[in-house]
């Protein structure tokens, strides 16, 4: 059937396509994330992806009955998204966290008063091989264009040797859970009792708002293998299964269940696998990533195909954003708040 | 030499590295564009080169003497960036566009009141091949996920026919820049008469603002294949190279020199090779790509490359934003107009 | 219905896939680039694409009715695939090719006796910047990891001023393709006289053959920058539209067509849209391409985007290949060449 | 200093770059794949980088002292790389295997008997999210364009229930490469006893040749799960810092150590950190990976970042080709292996 719309505009007449006219994305100094957002939705290709994220991330924080599992994978932490996590955790959008040892190391590095620093990858004196070999000889460790003095992992292993491993000492083998928990303990106190300005961050927030962490190969991390020398003269050890208990409880609790992915990796798999051994699925899912899904990779594989494996329900809202996670972690975030606040 | 910041931190003592440490980005609900790019500026990869392309392009924009250059590849059109940059050209951003047949014949239909269409892609009843074969029978052309019913086509084909061409023919072999001119003045002029609600758009806009539109690939497209078979009955003809002398022009006269690169290919190499035959060469660069450098293309060139041909100045400001152009160019556009307005 | 194949696997019993079980590739030192491409064929994800990809390219080159299309973008001759396409238009294998000026102005210089260097991208004493920076003191151009030193330009502009512009001075306003049989012809003959051990190169292959070259852009490239110079002080001219003429009579003469696509940007689409003017379409398609659909551009569109414009025949075979093609093109020629020679 | 080279070419006189000339591939029907290889190292881009790869992988195996470390991430094994891995087990050029829970998941799969299937992905009668809902309804799993029936998995469950975790169970907590040992004896035991014409695959490769396999997210996978529900009612564990302590020593003892990087992830981290707690580091290098280094996530960092951890030496031999794995890897493998062989 062939109509006019509001503008005069004749529609086509055809079966096969979706009748919505595509509009004019249009921006002004001053306008809000929110308002930009709603002008990515005139748009097509990525824009029209991030307005459709914004909007089901949105409608799954609105949600009181609905359960947010929230992953975490990569750099995150050392590029500056620590904040962005704490603050959700803290306002009460996260009800589980799925992330990697190196978010949680260097989590808690900055919680103790060590800092990441901006690099010098575009701007020294050497080409990349060279200039990492200076970095090794004046021990500076690179993360792409983040560099970490290697004195900082020295300031963790003494808060983990001090704070964090002896009281989990006496219980022997603990879950991963544990240790997670413990750690962001251990990060706000010390964080308090030096009086360091900065957040925190991420553990710590989820010590206080009893938020869970879980982290699967944490032994794949700097904590991982502080853990595994204290282990070498300690009874202390971690038993690789037992998160998976309270994981799945919570997973078959929940009225209803969403997800915020970003990254991929084992934070990623992990968050949806749970819901291979419970009855329900995922009803929202939201995912960030650089990977597009024809490398048949875990990290760029479509949420659709999480559907035939029962890991989201056939009728999920679900949309994917293929993009930096710097920018579009910040840029989901922002938008979902000012239609939330 | 090691010191203390304003937060006690005791700053590490090495030579290689630069010392600012890297902080956290904030987000809140009802920020507006501008306060979210000043808080990438704080985080790292991705974000970070966010922050700089903004703060390059307010930069630019904000230089009264810097005369800018806009390259506009692919898609840009018909995903909904129209009225981003036909604003930025009626606000006196941009003193030169280069850009491709298909942005024009996109511009072109969206004037005389054809629209593009959101698409099925993901939700219609058929695989990829299968849909598009019925599209073929429905007689309609797919963009990914943008729809154009063939009917539009027709009536660019006729407005071309009515409007454009016949005020060509009788100056003869004309230079590309002339014809998009005519299309601009053709379709101003018809979106009046008509009273299309639609702003007339990019060409419009340039022809209104005295503003040129190169487009040295033209006969790859549509409003190409539009103007050979006009030629095969008429005396009217393009000539490839004339377009070469204003634009060249352009960049000599200008006391600085600043270029926008919106994707790869044709438009972002003939934007910058024009600085080849010119003494000077670019003091600003910005550009927004999709494709890494290891590719070896053009497109994911880094504008670094662009330096060793002396396409930029030795000390150009430049960057480069990794990601897609319909999510990238509105936020890049809306923080820099929120900077100098 | 469920039975079971040579091995005795129980096949299950399903409607909605596909029985064939997936192999295992297998290799050995010695194989020969067919054989692993056969192995490919029992693989997933990119192998198959591969095996496919070769599968239909060997089709098409053994189909003695098929007018074979070959595309070629961007910085194809400078890294090293020059030899590749000229030996495939040499062998008969390519009926009309579709280029850009920086593959004809790299060929040329090689042809007359220049040559690109390796370059110290990754083994210099300078960042990127400062390298460049460097480089454009010592007049050396870079693409990615190749130079060029500039003095091979001068050669070049002496090659065109002396040996290909008078002659087509003389015609006035000539073709894009008189201007590339031109350039062919004098690169053959300067090769020959001055005894360069170098193969002439593409040009000449495709002059000697009597293969058109299709350069749209050409004033996109350093050959048009001299073309355009060249112009200012004679009466020599280029006519953008001309080429369409015979280009759509050999899409319209063509039995069967087939179009190998290396690569995006402006040769893909101009092989590509020949077959909206013309009744037929193409009935083979094998691109190789780095960029995901995703992102909306034409450069990555799949094949099957194309069927809905009626660019491919709508039971034409086709296949993309997401891969780099200095890898991909030598892979799928040497295993197209084992099968039909 | 200028001067000639064979050709007569007069070599440019530069300071800064280097001065090999690059060639052009040449490939001919028949060749084999390390004749191939050899004309990408007169190529740039990408195939150099596969010329290099092939070099560095050929020395590290034909290095009798040299202790190599594989890791394998992602879909490989359910993509059709098993046998390729396998082989390589058992002709020695494997000392230790980092890998995925899905790897192993699959490669047990495929041991007891099920097969996995070539999808319909593009040949179905459904949209991507469509016809996930009907695989969901027909008990099909897809990955990417792979298909696995799930009475594959119970079958994998009855494997692991009868054969792999009761002798375990015994031990109580074991180590996870303990666990990957018991599968490996387990499905070579099978696939012996029920006459299964398939190779037993990687798993009882590496049980055969008494080579260790690590993976640390196990729980991460359909085998975690399942290890994860006979904990529940049993006294099996899995330890999750053991594996540690050998792979470890086995860095420590090698005189000289390479890298073979198959994917990021998790797999790749594992295999670089451990040089963290050892005073040496890997003296040759290789990655296959599709992920730019531009994202900062460790799944794309060069090996030149390892070199700044000290999970490299100051003067290893590194490369990182850019490409799907299903197509480097065998091309790398059978290219070394006729070096080699």
């Amino acid at each position: 059937m062939s109509d006019h719309d509001d503008d005069g505009y004749e529609m086509p007449d055809r079966e096969e396509f979706q009748h919505d006219p595509l509009g004019h994305a249009e921006v002004r100094g001053g306008m809000t994330v929110g308002e930009l957002v709603e002008q990515y939705g005139h748009a097509g290709i990525g824009a029209a992806d991030v307005h459709e994220a914004a909007d089901i991330y949105a409608e799954m924080l609105a949600d009181d009955d609905c359960t947010v599992f929230m992953s975490l994978a990569g750099a995150m932490v050392p590029t500056g998204m620590r904040k962005v996590v704490s603050d959700l955790i803290r306002d009460g959008h996260v009800d589980a966290l799925v992330t990697t040892g190196a978010n949680l190391t260097h989590d808690a590095i900055e919680a103790v008063g060590g800092k990441h620093h901006h690099g010098s990858q575009n701007h020294g004196e050497k080409t990349e091989r060279e200039h990492d070999e200076t970095l090794r000889d004046e021990e500076v460790d690179r993360i792409y264009n983040v560099y970490l003095p290697q004195e900082h992992f020295a300031l963790f292993e003494s808060h983990l040797r001090s704070e964090v491993f002896p009281a989990l000492e006496e219980e022997g083998t603990v879950s991963i859970a544990d240790l997670c928990r413990e750690l962001g303990r251990a990060n706000s106190e010390v964080n308090e009792r030096e009086g360091i300005e900065e957040d925190a961050g991420v553990a710590a927030a989820a010590y206080e708002a009893d938020v869970p962490i879980y982290c699967p190969a944490v032994q794949d991390s700097v904590l991982g293998l502080q853990a595994w020398m204290y282990s070498q003269t300690s009874s202390f050890s971690l038993d690789a299964l037992a998160d998976m208990t309270p994981l799945t409880d919570l997973a078959y609790d929940a009225d209803t269940a969403g997800c915020l992915l970003v990254g991929g990796g084992v934070p990623k798999n992990f968050t949806l696998q749970t819901m291979l051994v419970t009855p329900g699925a995922y009803d929202y899912g939201v995912q960030i990533t650089m990977d597009p899904a024809a490398t048949g990779g875990l990290s760029g594989a479509t949420l659709d195909e999480a559907r035939s494996w029962g890991k989201l329900e056939k009728d999920a809202r679900n949309t994917t954003v293929l993009g930096d996670a710097t920018i579009m972690l910040p840029l989901l975030v922002a938008a979902a708040r000012e239609r939330i606040e």
